[in-house]
């Protein structure tokens, strides 16, 4: 095929009409299709019912300690969900905390307790004039969202397919005592799917922060959501890093089975050094009389120990792959070689991300949003919605179904070539 | 019986010995009760077993309106399960929002929200160099951990039958803008099982604030836990009320289903005006991915609706009432006419309030305990734990079985005679 740009400005209108009349044609066929979050599948939560039936008005309701999770206690979660949600995120179940139904919840009230109280004695974020964070770009808009929340300033850094610019981080991190934290999806990123180099990780680990009360937010949330049997990303474990490094309480790792058992209705976790445990305890204690223990129950007696989550997540695996495949298959027969976009192939996680031309995004979204298909929001995957470059567009495969995303697709390679050549002619 | 008081010195210190060898026999037994907390007990949690059985594997996962309750959205809580917690709190659902599993949680984020970001537009109150709330006393020791979290200074207003001393409320939160709470429990009061009268509500919804952030923290969190059929209190809806009088914002209303379902596995809600409502979904949105709509169903389907849970609540009442009267039946028996107590009788709730002679209530839960019996710590029902005459005690007798609540009840009598009499002999 031949690139665009190499195109003449007669090749380019007589494609531009060509698009055109097929994307009318593709607008008459009235989609409706839904790629805006990363919402897990009907097929896939059907397949999470044994769920329901773990727990039933026979069971025996007390945990291998003899607590009752009907009953009050157990501030920090039974032991056996310590143990499952430990086997997530590959670190020991000491240094687990099991909470509710979502991680992002954790997340809140972590930079939330840290702007009312502070961290381990240093001064509450809410006395500070300045807090900034460290936003690897492309990212997760939710975390975003929360530091802005808060009116702390965030400052993006490039990611690369084996992390954020770790030279970045480590100046910024070293340098500004203001910068207290960032947040990283380490494992199958949201939304390149990339998963951090052993080098990134270790770098991380030896960082040397200006400020006290940095920490790394370490989002897991793809620890366990492989797409292939033989070919699987790998992290190192973030906490013995940071212990070896000499930074021990410098990260908080969060994980959930929102998308391994039900989206909203699962448990989450975090796992941090047993000193910053004891530093949210102390909040922890004000404000809640404990977790959902019947629900973190019902998980480990459906899913039982890692292996118990494995064989689950490959028959995820099994419903997720054609969904990226179908997405895959037309963007690379479709726009391979045409100059117009890159995209990721990644391993596993719940996205593709996708780089137009710059300066497209955004009327890609518009053009596909009027044929039928949302897509996230341009911007959406940086801070305060605004993506410099308007290049950056996530792709959500899990909701609909293979056959939906093949036509997604399509739809969606129309609409890049199209605003694509639109570009090209206003130049 | 002869009042303590009336006796001689001689005929107190012949009661002393005669008492210290009662209480030395009661050592010996080996005692060991837990009525610290109000937790339900194990034939309560037994009787709603049922509640695992209302989702299966083969259930309709759909809400009434077409939503998949394993999925994302739905912030603010189903349809159903907001007319569930609409009619225990007795509101419009339309008032509702449906949350995790525990009430003082979102009382708590209440509190931070207004901390961090402040209510409807105003200062937040980590801006401010003081923040005041009104503290009932004795009260319910979890909210006062709140507001002393916070760092937001509590002011003691006397309880009456009917409710907190009004005169002292309008007085302090006309006057002073400092003041921006108060906590309730306004029906079957923690711990005096008090239910506000009508003329309370009226006068509370009537209140003229000085600070336009002012609200009422009304934890309803005893809206249908009856001991009895004949003899239940009601107190009058004060959303209803505030509304007519020309104050609709001025009230957050909370309910759980914590000791209807199960203690920390239940559902728990939150009433408010349309306004705060809005005001409150801005950071709602950013803090959760939605509560737990599984759980939430859950809870629909089994109790179906008010008469459901009214149904339910006849047989609560039936296991709580013989604990309540084992408790009432000896302390009547033992102290009456003593003059060195009085307690209370309520018609529902989770405890009895104990007011023993001035300057004893620490002496007589440390000898309960030197005994094998652990109660709510002596100055737990006051702000920063500390109950200026030291004299009240809250007595929860829903853990224990009848039989141990005699038994309790007994020693307890037994002690408050001790102490009482070492007292008076000090004197």
């Amino acid at each position: 095929m031949k690139a665009y740009r190499e195109m003449s400005r007669e090749e380019l209108l007589a494609l531009k009409a060509e698009l055109e009349a097929a994307y009318e044609e593709a607008k008459g066929k009235g989609l409706k299709l839904d790629m805006s979050r990363g919402k897990p599948g009907v097929t896939q939560l059907d397949m999470g019912m044994g769920l329901m039936d773990a727990l039933n008005s026979s069971s025996d309701m007390k945990t291998m300690d003899g607590v009752d999770v009907r009953n009050y206690g157990s501030l920090e979660g039974i032991t056996e969900a310590k143990h499952l949600m430990a086997d997530i995120m590959g670190v020991d179940q000491e240094n687990v905390i099991v909470c509710g139904n979502a991680s992002l919840t954790i997340m809140f009230d972590a930079v939330c307790r840290s702007v009312t109280h502070g961290v381990m004695g240093n001064t509450p974020w809410c006395k500070l004039d300045k807090v900034k964070f460290l936003c690897p770009v492309p990212g997760y808009d939710r975390h975003f969202a929360i530091t802005q929340h808060f009116g702390i300033e965030m400052i993006n850094v490039p990611m690369t397919p084996q992390g954020p610019d770790m030279d970045m981080v480590e100046r910024l991190v070293s340098e500004d005592e203001a910068v207290k934290g960032i947040w990283c999806v380490p494992m199958y990123s949201n939304p390149q799917g990339y998963s951090y180099s052993d080098e990134t990780v270790r770098r991380f680990a030896a960082l040397k922060p200006a400020a006290r009360d940095f920490r790394i937010y370490w989002d897991n949330a793809y620890a366990i959501h492989h797409l292939y049997d033989d070919r699987q990303d790998s992290i190192l474990d973030i906490l013995g890093e940071c212990e070896k490094a000499g930074n021990p309480d410098m990260v908080y790792e969060f994980c959930s089975t929102s998308k391994i058992s039900f989206s909203g209705a699962g448990i989450a976790a975090m796992a941090t050094s047993k000193a910053n445990m004891a530093d949210i305890r102390k909040s922890l204690a004000i404000q809640t009389i404990g977790y959902d223990k019947v629900n973190q129950l019902r998980h480990v007696r459906y899913f039982r120990n890692r292996e118990g989550l494995m064989e689950h997540m490959r028959k995820h695996a099994a419903l997720m792959r054609p969904k990226f495949e179908a997405v895959l298959g037309v963007l690379d027969s479709e726009l391979d070689g045409l100059g117009i976009g890159t995209w990721t192939h990644p391993n596993g996680g719940y996205f593709i991300s996708f780089e137009a031309m710059d300066g497209c995004a955004k009327a890609i979204v518009a053009k596909c949003k009027e044929a039928g298909m949302v897509l996230t929001g341009a911007g959406a995957t940086f801070p305060y919605g605004i993506d410099p470059k308007d290049s950056n567009i996530r792709i959500a495969p899990s909701f609909p179904t293979p056959e939906e995303m093949k036509q997604a697709a399509a739809l969606f390679a129309l609409c890049v070539k199209l605003v694509s050549v639109d570009k090209l002619l206003a130049c």
